[in-house]
């Protein structure tokens, strides 16, 4: 590490010998490896922009010039060189540094960002901006070919392309998203990089035209759109050129030799210029070359052969699995069941579907909102579609779950992982927002399981549900309790404890820890009956009514913002209902942006745990 | 009406001689004419579809073969021909046929639609599922040149590119989605246009270039790539063929002879087809052709010169006009202030703003998501950005809303237009989720005026304010009620009038009708404190806190959904504060979508009247 620790960056990479430039690269490398081997995070991403960034300072000034990561999953390079070496060490630990680049971290992070297909867009504002204001500084945008099939970087495309506004965007294409990339967009892009004589063509080509002899009038007479065919024609990235945009490439990512002189070159011209950069996910790693998609995000592992320690809890499945044992058993049954997700079928779970029934399965590359309005015609055309999504990747396609599957009423299982708060990812990825934004859609129903055996109750109740439902689960391993049938009927809740001092109504994730809570209270005199609601809409109201003559508290509890979430439904009850209950406590996340941290931390934080409920019930019991 | 009404369609139009089919479209335009003159609604794009619609029905067998319409706006010829032909007179009314296709108005309409760019992802899961069942019938989507530019229809193409369904997609292209189109791809299809000799010449650029001498081994290397890109080169339409589709056309929109032919010919191509059609906007009706923006969507007119009739209230500006000038007003004042629209400059009324500041402007195309991120970046660069969107397609940018613009504080002024129920547009297009989906996100402020002047203040208010906010106002003519100058404070309402009986709140539209309430109230012996809340969030507690003391009835009253608005917001202030209150009523919109017909009807069924209020409050306080 003597480069890094002996020189000053960002300044001294200007003047770094090309040789020392190399070493450079290789010590940031063993950095992050080493990082994230401790601390989880994106390694193969990460791995395949070192050379890339270091470019990218040695050309460009920085904060100067206006650097934009999209998905922000391959900036570890770039926050070591903008000062922030000393705290790369506390890479997404509670107050250490972000695993995303943000604002409120450095100058150096124009934009924040964790999300795919927005650095376009946000790039296109910062354009506008420094012409308005007649500066000169570069515009500077990285985007890889996962994150360009999302709808929202065409759209900026189209709209770069209009303006021609100064700015380079570099497509990194590594063959990846998350999974393999699919769609024509990457069919395209493979072709272009199989030609790699493109741009030396295009002289040969132009001069044979002019070579030519006179072979008719017909061709002549449009000789002037023959020219601009003929010269898209031989340019890679002929549909890059169509929209507007100057294409050079492509370059090797990872060849410092082209990379920096291409840099200096395409930094020059006029307008708005797609440089593309091939490189290679996990890049110098061999486990993350051989598995990109297993080291893509990442826990701890073992540097050596990179594999995961051994935990303790091995053997209890993750929710996700259980979503895709249960979605892969579903399919067997039912040859209707497709299942669909957006360029996480690793993520989601998905992968033993895909497997068993390969022709059923659809994995339509960054695209919630695409994937949304397609399994809703696939419910109007008679098939019984599961999607399935991050929740904090469902935000995408709202406008669809409202306009093209509830008001048609279209049986689409929406299935969203991730669900609460996801731990280390922090605040562009909690999935906190879904029961309130779904809820407030008509013809919705919204489950959340308590465990992992009525998660896969609840799929199999999907299954036979005949219009929209949602079913959301948490990040992570489920709680490893003893296997159980539950029945799930709709709109009914389970109650799991009796009590007459405090109604706890509990959904999710907060069932075990309400029951944990009421236990403690129990002890200390205050009896809790707690209920497993089960479905956040519709309400089982008629066990409400049941249940709250006579209680002095009413609680709930949910992994949610509290504003128009699951509490929020039950207080829209009790005024509708008339019903008065003396004292009301809803435990949910607080209205601000939950930062990153361990899941058990951030729970902590937001007084989610049964210790802190059971005290701050006790308190208002008492008050 | 001799063809439409003697025949039965759609049976006989497969039967028609071909110039009886010109007479049949000349019957049909003046029938869409007629009715939209008495009835509004959208006239120019339905009077470019007539023989289009008629091409389709005369080739394919609907609804066996199954029809998508993008948007939707352009189908009215298609209901006709579907068997609607004697309830077109009630077209957009209360209990009538709706202005877009509806599954549940007819089997003709494969898929119900308002929004843009769905069409393409519709229609690929109806070809999925048509595949998996071992059909054949045929999958047609018609989309236009705007709604192409929206991102999930990039997104639906690059899977339809991939999974290379058999399906024929027909762009519609009239170089206009509601304003004149914008973007890389306008210009693209443009000057595809322009060289109506492609096709041909693809053959004889073709022959030429076998007949090539030698001229160097480098280029003949590569004869297979040249091969390919000459092949692209000369096919109008490069950029969607490099996407995977077989790309046909121009051809004349409205010429037969040209049209059937062609829809015969792809109608047998295997794979993913891509029709390029050129239509004229209000094509048949002089004033329609000449000022197609201006008839998109209309209200009643006289057909002969196609101006409105007078109506008595004409003084009086609309919110559109109100929130035009006054933005462009800013525009004067500060030149950091900029504004964005989607496709909608004429809608939103920023007409006048884009007139006064061209540089400062950006209609960045049917692209919310773009223009939301954009806006972000604008700000996040030091510029002012004013967002003008319809509140229904605002929920097309959530995610954006809070990734991009709350998560980083950025202070983007998102002014939602046709916010709660916008009339006769019906369920697609009411903007009635916005107080629900906005208030639940973090950093961001909320804010309704009760009428023009206060939209006025309220828009200072937001050029000053230094987070994210959004201010929503209703369709249609603003209040007229005597010039005023107001003073909004952040997060502070206004008492409109005193009482004691009961604590009426009421945000936006409500507040005249909850006023008016407070007046019958009164005269009955109940005494009404009226509270002008304006911010939705954050929520003037300091205010409540003062005036619930006492009251026996609190009473909410808002133009959103009940599930998680304005009056949960409220809910969950009492909850929190442990205030108790008797009777609490919440008024608003129900948790069903709400049709189409007039704003007053609507209103007046979901009980938002003075009247119905007052007596509904008047149970609850005697009860």
């Amino acid at each position: 590490m003597e480069l890094l620790k002996e020189r000053h960056f960002p300044e001294d990479i200007k003047l770094l010998l090309p040789q020392q430039l190399e070493i450079l690269a290789e010590e940031i490398r063993h950095l992050i490896i080493d990082t994230v081997s401790h601390n989880g995070g994106h390694l193969a991403s990460n791995l395949g922009t070192v050379e890339l960034t270091l470019a990218l300072y040695r050309v460009f000034d920085f904060p100067e010039d206006k650097l934009f990561w999209d998905v922000g999953h391959q900036a570890y390079t770039h926050k070591i060189l903008s000062g922030r070496l000393r705290d790369f060490h506390t890479l997404r630990q509670r107050g250490g540094l972000t695993g995303f680049p943000n604002r409120k971290e450095s100058q150096f992070d124009s934009f924040g960002v964790g999300h795919a297909s927005t650095a376009l867009s946000a790039a296109l504002g910062f354009a506008i901006a420094r012409d308005l204001d007649g500066s000169s500084r570069k515009i500077i945008a990285v985007i890889g070919d996962g994150a360009l099939t999302g709808g929202e970087a065409f759209e900026a495309l189209n709209n770069i392309g209009d303006l021609q506004k100064d700015m380079l965007i570099i497509l990194n294409d590594n063959e990846m998203s998350i999974s393999k990339n699919v769609g024509a967009m990457s069919t395209y892009l493979s072709r272009v990089r199989s030609y790699p004589e493109y741009n030396r063509l295009k002289k040969d080509f132009g001069k044979m035209l002019s070579s030519l002899p006179k072979i008719g009038s017909r061709v002549f007479k449009t000789a002037e759109f023959l020219k601009d065919s003929v010269r898209n024609a031989c340019v890679a990235g002929a549909l890059f050129e169509e929209m507007g945009l100057s294409y050079f490439g492509p370059v090797d990512g990872h060849d410092f030799a082209e990379l920096i002189p291409m840099l200096q070159r395409v930094s020059e011209i006029k307008g708005p210029v797609l440089l593309h950069v091939v490189t290679k996910k996990g890049k110098g790693y061999e486990p993350a070359e051989n598995a990109p998609s297993k080291f893509h995000g990442i826990g701890k592992f073992n540097v050596e052969d990179g594999m995961a320690p051994s935990s303790g809890k091995a053997d209890v499945a993750s929710y996700t699995q259980v979503f895709g044992k249960t979605v892969a058993e579903i399919g067997d049954i039912d040859s209707a069941a497709v299942t669909i997700t957006a360029a996480m079928a690793d993520g989601t779970g998905l992968k033993e579907f895909a497997l068993r029934y390969p022709g059923r399965f659809f994995d339509v590359g960054i695209a919630e909102e695409h994937a949304l309005t397609m399994a809703a015609g696939l419910a109007a055309a008679g098939k019984k579609p599961f999607i399935a999504l991050y929740s904090t990747f469902a935000q995408r396609g709202y406008d669809q779950i409202i306009h093209d599957i509830c008001l048609q009423k279209l049986p689409v299982r929406l299935c969203l992982d991730r669900a609460g708060l996801v731990g280390e990812d922090g605040p562009t990825h909690h999935g906190v927002f879904d029961f309130s934004f779904l809820r407030q859609i008509p013809n919705m129903t919204v489950m959340a399981p308590k465990d992992e055996h009525e998660l896969r109750a609840m799929l199999y109740f999907m299954h036979a549900f005949e219009g929209p439902i949602a079913v959301r689960y948490p990040r992570g391993k489920a709680t490893g309790v003893k296997e159980r049938k539950d029945n799930i009927e709709y709109g009914k809740g389970e109650i799991l404890r009796q009590g007459d001092d405090v109604l706890f109504l509990a959904v999710g994730t907060m069932v075990y820890p309400a029951l944990a809570a009421a236990k403690m209270l129990g002890e200390n005199g205050i009896s809790c009956c707690v209920v497993n609601m089960r479905f956040i809409k519709p309400l089982d109201e008629a066990l409400l009514k049941i249940l709250l003559p006579g209680k002095k508290c009413l609680v709930t509890a949910e992994e949610n913002v509290l504003a128009g979430g699951f509490g929020s439904a039950v207080l829209e009850y009790l005024a509708q209902s008339g019903a008065v209950i003396p004292k009301i406590c809803r435990f949910g996340i607080g209205d601000s942006f939950v930062g990153h941290g361990t899941r058990v931390q951030l729970l902590e934080e937001q007084g989610l745990t049964a210790e802190k409920m059971a005290t701050r019930i006790e308190d208002l019991c008492r008050a």
